[in-house]
C-alpha cells in the first residue's frame, strides 16, 4: 500500500496516514524541505501562505487533509465524526477561497464519506484515503495524457520556450506545459529549454529552472525581454505555455507575459502550443474579452525580491494574466487530444 | 559666468571651477546625492565606479575634469603643466577605455589647451573650460534638435511606451529617447509614459521612471514582459528607444529586449521610434548582423539586486543588446532629422 501513497514528489501521505508531506515551495529553489502536516490549523496555513500551490497540487494535498483528519477523529461517535468532516472541509475550503480544484477535492472526499455513511466509521475512512488517493491518480493520468499529445509534436534535439510554471510542482507528475519536456526526458528525448524568468514573481526561475534542472534536461534561464533574441537565432522549435482559462473561441488567459510571447512566436514562424487540463475550457466564455484580468500591488514590481526598492514610488500596472488572441495559438493540447484552429469545433469535445 | 557653468543637472561645474559635481548615479533612484569630485583620483572612480554613466555623460565631465585638473598646475612652468595635462588625460581616459566620448572630450580639451600653447597658462586654462563648456553645450544642443523633431511627430494625450534608458542623466538636458517627453513637458503636452523596467539591470525602472517621475511626467511603470498588454489595451501610441549603434540599412542595435518590443509594436499597429545623435549612425556596418553583441554575466539575471539568488545555479543566457531589423522601425530620429524607410537612403546626410 505504502508505494500507492507516494505518487508524486510533491505532496506525500504518510505510511501511518496520520500526516501529509509536501515540499515547502516558499523555500525553492534555495531549499529543498519537506513539511508534514498533521492537524487541520498546519494544513490550512499550508496552503493559505502558498507552501502548496498550483490549483491541481491544492486539490490533491486538500483531500489528503481531509481524509487525514477524519482518521484522527475514528475513536468519535459516527454524528460528531460526521460534523467533524463537515467543519474541516468548511476550514480547509476557506484557506483560497477562490481555488476551484481545492473546494472540487474537498467535495468529493466529504461526499464520498456521505455516501457510505452507513459503514463503519474505519470503512469510512478507507473510502475517503481511497477518493483522495483517486484525485490523485486522476491528476497524474491526465497530466501524462497531455504529456503524450504533446510529445508527438516534438523531435529529439528540439529547443522549446516555456513562459511561467505548469509542472509537477503545480499539480503532481509531469505537469500540463512542462509535462512534454519530462516524459520526453524520460523516452530518451534531448531538449533545450529557454525558460523566461516571468516577472515580476519570477516563477519561470525559481520553479520552472528548478523542476527541469532537477529532470536532468538542459535548462537555460533568460528575462522574459530575451525571447525575441533567442527566437531570432533559431534556437527555437516550440512554445510551450500553460493556462489558466479557455474561451470557446480559443483565447487563451495565462499568466502575464504569455500574449507577448505568442506575438514573437508568429513573427518568427514558431508554433505556440498551449497546455491544459480539458476542464480549463470555459464554454460559458464566448471570447477572451469575457475574461476579467486580475490586477496586483505594485509592490511586486517595485520592492518584492529585492535587496531594496528598485524604483521611485511611481504607480505600477501589475495585471496578473493576459488573454492571448486564439489567431495566435496554433494548438490547444489538452488530456483529450490536440485542438487546431478554428477552435470554436475544435474545443467541442 | 556662473549660469554657463550649470548647463544641466547631473554634470555641474563649481563657480569656483575648483570641482565637478555629479549625482552619484549608483545611489539612485533611493538616493538623490550630489557628489564632489576635485582631484585625478575621485575623478577616474567616478567614470570606473559608474557613478557617471551614458557616453556623451562621461564625455561631458571628462572634458570639466581635465579643465579643472589644468586649472590646478596654473602655478606650474610652461612644459610642467602641459605634461601633466597629458598624464591627466591618459590617466581619465583609461578609466573606461571602451567608451568612445570619453577619450574624444578628452582629446578636445587637450588639444585646444595645445593649439593655444603660446598664450599664457591663464589664457590657456580658460580655453580649456571654454571648450569643455562647448563640448556640453553642443550636446544639449543636439538632445534638443532630437526631441524637437521628435515632438513633431507627437500630440499631447499620447501613451508612449520606453523601453531602457537614453534620458537626461546617460547625456545632459533632454537625453535622447525620452527629450521628447521632456521637451513636450516643457511645452504643455500632457504625456502617459510606459515604462519598462528592463531586465536585468532594471535600467527603466531605476532611471527611467526617476527620470521621468522628477520632470513631472505622468509615469507607470510596467515589467517588460506587459508591453503586449498596454499595447492591446490601446494605451501606446508610439514606442521610443534609443540606441548604442545603428547600421547601413538602419538595422539598429540598443539594450535587450527591444526588437522584441518592436515585433510587437508592428502588430499592434504601433509606431516604433529610434531617437540618436546621427554619430551613432555606422555606415562601416552595412547590416545588423555586422553588430557584435556582447554577452554578460548570469549573477546579473540570478543574483544581482535580489535578497538571495532567484533561481538554481543553472546556465543563464545574458545578451546585453539586441538588433532590431529595420522593417520593424517605423523612423530614426536624429538631431540632422527623421529618417524613415528605405534607410540606405535616408541614413545618408
Amino acid at each position: 500500500m505504502n508505494n500507492l501513497y507516494k505518487l508524486s514528489d510533491n505532496i506525500i501521505l504518510s505510511d501511518d496516514r496520520q500526516t501529509v508531506l509536501i515540499i515547502d515551495q516558499t523555500l525553492l529553489p534555495n531549499e529543498e524541505k519537506y513539511i508534514s502536516l498533521e492537524n487541520a490549523e498546519q494544513m490550512y496555513n499550508a496552503i493559505y501562505l502558498l507552501k502548496v500551490r498550483g490549483a491541481p497540487a491544492i486539490g490533491i494535498f486538500a483531500g489528503y487533509c481531509l481524509a487525514v483528519l477524519a482518521g484522527k477523529n475514528a475513536a468519535c461517535e459516527k454524528e460528531t465524526f460526521f460534523k467533524k468532516i463537515n467543519e474541516d472541509h468548511d476550514y480547509l475550503a476557506s484557506s483560497r477561497p477562490t481555488a476551484v480544484n481545492l473546494t472540487f477535492a474537498l467535495d468529493r472526499v466529504k461526499n464520498a464519506a456521505e455516501k457510505n455513511k452507513d459503514k463503519t466509521i474505519g470503512e469510512i475512512i478507507d473510502i475517503m484515503f481511497d477518493e483522495a488517493i483517486s484525485i490523485h491518480k486522476e491528476d497524474i493520468a491526465m497530466c501524462r495524457a497531455i504529456s503524450e499529445h504533446g510529445l508527438s509534436l516534438m523531435k529529439s534535439g528540439d529547443g522549446v520556450l516555456t513562459h511561467c510554471n505548469a509542472g509537477p510542482l503545480a499539480t503532481s507528475c509531469y505537469g500540463t506545459g512542462l509535462g512534454t519536456l519530462l516524459l520526453g526526458k524520460e523516452k530518451g528525448y534531448d531538449f533545450h529549454a529557454y525558460v523566461d524568468e516571468t516577472r515580476p514573481l519570477l516563477q519561470g526561475a525559481r520553479l520552472t529552472a528548478y523542476e527541469l534542472n532537477k529532470a536532468g534536461i538542459d535548462v537555460t534561464l533568460i528575462c522574459d525581454n530575451m525571447a525575441s533574441i533567442v527566437m531570432k537565432q533559431g534556437k527555437i522549435n516550440a512554445c510551450f505555455v500553460g493556462c489558466d482559462r479557455v474561451a470557446a473561441n480559443g483565447d487563451t488567459a495565462n499568466k502575464i507575459g504569455t500574449s507577448g510571447v505568442a506575438v514573437l512566436a508568429k513573427y518568427y514562424g514558431i508554433p505556440f502550443y498551449v497546455f491544459c487540463p480539458s476542464s480549463t475550457i470555459d464554454m460559458t466564455c464566448k471570447t477572451g474579452a469575457d475574461i476579467v484580468i486580475e490586477e496586483r500591488k505594485s509592490d511586486e514590481i517595485r520592492t518584492m525580491f529585492f535587496e531594496k526598492p528598485v524604483a521611485p514610488e511611481v504607480k505600477c500596472f501589475n495585471p496578473a494574466f493576459d488573454v492571448t488572441d486564439n489567431s495566435l495559438i496554433t494548438a490547444i493540447i489538452t488530456e483529450k487530444g490536440i485542438c487546431y484552429p478554428p477552435f470554436a469545433d475544435s474545443l467541442r469535445f
